[in-house]
């Protein structure tokens, strides 16, 4: 029984617009029908894998349960990092918590929630191998092997050629990304694979190590796990606790330091999603180098990558050649292609003129399901509201706006002052300005609603909470 | 007294998707905060000017009116064309209606509505000297002094090189688009003008002309201006009549002929927008050849054009050069600059993937104002809704939705069955299904509402209407 470890607390800004710190790549959904964090999350279950244990933060606590149940997996714990503290002290935390339910021969594969990986029996035959490295009780990596002489990813060295078995081999040492000249000494020597960012061990010898490599990080983690507590249905490591770790990535804090370290290649085709010029390979160009995805027309372009993200909007390209062009309803960005890596500085630039497309999402996602503004002018805004079966906003009232409500798919329990009330598809309900109100989905199906709010300020600030279940202010 | 005589029945296709069938460039707010047919309006109203006589078709003769009185120009004689058969027979109909009001020796002024002349008293100032040489008899054409040997423009050859004193010069000839070779030498001569397609002469002497030069054009014209009919403010020329006439330009069915022509130069800068390069000049290029419109953010681009047409939408350019972007909250083009011209391809290839994209415009234009989707799905849509002082829908039924409807501005009047009522900002009504119904705005300002419907079938088609005042089935 292998358990999952799933991180995705990160935030990456080189897929503006796509990816933003509201929203950001692995649970947006950049290819097919489901998130990165989705397709991790169903690569590691089923028969061999237990439930998922998924590091998170308070922003997407709610996103990383609510996107685990829409797969069916109703069983993912979902553990809330209250601070920022890289990998190290979430990895060791996880693994403290599977040796105290499961005992320190517990299996841990740690994962990214946000790369690709089409081929899953190849992964998981890469797993199989790694077991029973791990089982010799070795710290295991997954190493990519290298198609390119590629200088954006970190490598690893390995002590022997891979032989074709796929067994792991032991770890000569970690590589920085390298200049060119070096990958590509990388790429012949044929002893070099991508560093993948996955780790499969026992949570006692990985314990072990931290106590070996990092024994700062195992006080302030022990704490963080025992003064944690159940919320709802997370669990949420003590900020006081956690806090006090030391920020510190696994690879620096643990993998290049401990003793028993080896690598099992992957051989499967693999991607972070680093940039847009790996989505645009990984969407599968076509003979004239271009891919595209949504509502797209090409006319005579080369090299490019053109993505909608709106069922009606309707993207044109005319002679591009080397661009990269995403078009959403709040935000395009129109670019070279191969300036992609210079798109995190894009958000740098739009967050210094404050411009709110550079970190909010156009639908804002909150415990209850999410919203989103159709239409906003001086004195009046039209939102388009969805709340997810059991959700319920809190008990509020506002001082500057009415608010009229049509239910236009599902039933929602409306509560205006003194009464509460169903409505149902195609049923309204008007908000007086100061009347105390609350909205609640009872049903099993999810609900959505068209609000539209009149008043002399309509800023979310607007807002009296009396009560709420998900214990905001 | 000048007459002016405003064209804008076309649609040109060169600037979509700011430019579309529904909603051409005249009508569009390409530069400032008023329409090019508005500048027009504008530029040839006051002193000196009689009211403008404005010969559109029958998709934009609401727009034409309400735009004229946008600008306080109430008494806007809008003449609907009810066919397309080109500026001659456009033309002629306007002269033989002001020669019937106004006489023979009334001047007229003819100008297209889609062009950029910002220098209004250099303008005013060849109007002048236009005047001076159309007393005498002669047929008037305004020509602009070419500052580069453009090849997209027909030229006019003069008898003589302009002294300086901007008197009309006889015209030796009309010639077509050139090469570039010829350009070059036309620009060198000093002897050619671009053909701005403005013109001046006496009503009399213009039909004088017509007979000498295409007579088969007098006959039909006559007849659809006698049967013609007034039609709410509008006058409307009479199908069958205006129909029978050749669809021919006014210069090859005229000036390309007559005797007496000649040209006044134009020494303003001038602008036909013909295509997106000649916006992103107009909109005057930084010292890196980058001009911008809206809410846009340029990094390290040259030699393009970056225009967000939604407030809300912010356009990001990394790197880009020789580039054209135009962001609509439905349509987003990106492309070579220097291919600006194939524009109008784009639209034939949209048109062919049956994209609505290719001729709707997102706001959708009537008699009574206009309305946009805000948000469609399967079982509803949310409109907005503008309903101009004194408009009235028609009263009508659905047979597959019912309808919420929400005042967020001004007061409408209401019907739903048997009853009327007046409805004012934050107040509701709902429709039923099948209900009887109407909506107007008594009032002095725009009404504004935000509709949201819902049923099984959301097509504009299922309408069942019992009165309209615009007359419309």
């Amino acid at each position: 029984m292998i358990h999952p470890v799933i991180l995705c607390g990160g935030s990456g800004t080189r897929l503006w617009p796509s990816s933003r710190k509201a929203y950001p790549k692995q649970f947006a959904k950049l290819l097919g029908k489901e998130s990165l964090y989705q397709s991790t999350l169903r690569r590691l279950s089923g028969e061999g894998f237990g439930p998922p244990l998924v590091m998170t933060n308070e922003t997407f606590r709610f996103m990383a349960s609510q996107q685990a149940a829409a797969i069916g997996l109703m069983d993912a714990q979902v553990v809330v990092e209250p601070c920022l503290r890289d990998t190290g002290p979430a990895i060791l935390t996880a693994a403290l918590m599977l040796e105290r339910d499961e005992g320190a021969d517990a299996l841990m594969l740690v994962a990214p929630s946000d790369h690709v990986i089409a081929d899953v029996p190849a992964f998981l035959s890469a797993v199989r191998q790694g077991v029973d490295a791990a089982q010799t009780g070795a710290l295991v990596t997954f190493g990519v092997t290298p198609d390119r002489p590629e200088t954006g990813y970190g490598y690893l060295e390995l002590t022997a050629k891979p032989n074709g078995s796929g067994a792991a081999i032991a770890l000569a040492s970690f590589r920085e990304k390298p200049d060119a000249e070096t990958a590509a000494a990388f790429l012949a020597a044929g002893t070099y694979l991508w560093n993948g960012g996955i780790f499969l061990f026992r949570t006692g010898d990985v314990i072990a190590a931290f106590e070996a490599c990092a024994p700062q990080l195992l006080a302030p983690c022990r704490a963080a796990l025992e003064k944690g507590a159940e919320d709802l249905n997370l669990f949420r490591l003590d900020l006081d606790a956690y806090g006090s770790a030391e920020a510190i990535s696994f690879d620096y804090a643990v993998m290049e330091k401990a003793d028993k370290v080896s690598a099992v290649p992957l051989t499967c085709k693999w991607s972070d999603l680093g940039s847009w010029d790996a989505l645009w390979k990984e969407e599968g160009p076509d003979a004239n180098g271009v891919s595209t995805n949504g509502a797209v027309t090409v006319i005579d372009c080369a090299d490019s990558y053109l993505r909608s993200e709106e069922e009606n909007m309707h993207l044109v390209g005319l002679g591009l050649k080397d661009m990269v062009v995403v078009a959403m309803r709040d935000a395009v960005l129109v670019a070279e292609k191969s300036r992609a890596q210079e798109v995190k500085d894009v958000v740098k630039t739009l967050r210094a003129a404050a411009a709110p497309q550079a970190d909010d999402y156009p639908r804002f996602h909150r415990p209850w399901g999410w919203y989103e503004t159709l239409c906003i002018d001086e004195r009046f805004q039209v939102k388009r509201i969805m709340v997810h079966p059991g959700g319920v906003l809190s008990l509020q009232s506002h001082h500057h706006r009415s608010e009229h409500w049509v239910v236009v798919s599902g039933t929602a329990e409306v509560t205006v002052g003194e009464q509460t009330k169903l409505l149902t598809e195609n049923e309204s309900v008007y908000i007086p300005l100061g009347a105390v109100h609350r909205m609640a989905n009872p049903g099993k199906l999810p609900m959505y609603l068209i609000e539209v709010q009149t008043g002399s300020y309509l800023g979310e600030d607007d807002i009296v909470r009396y009560e709420d279940v998900y214990g905001r202010g």
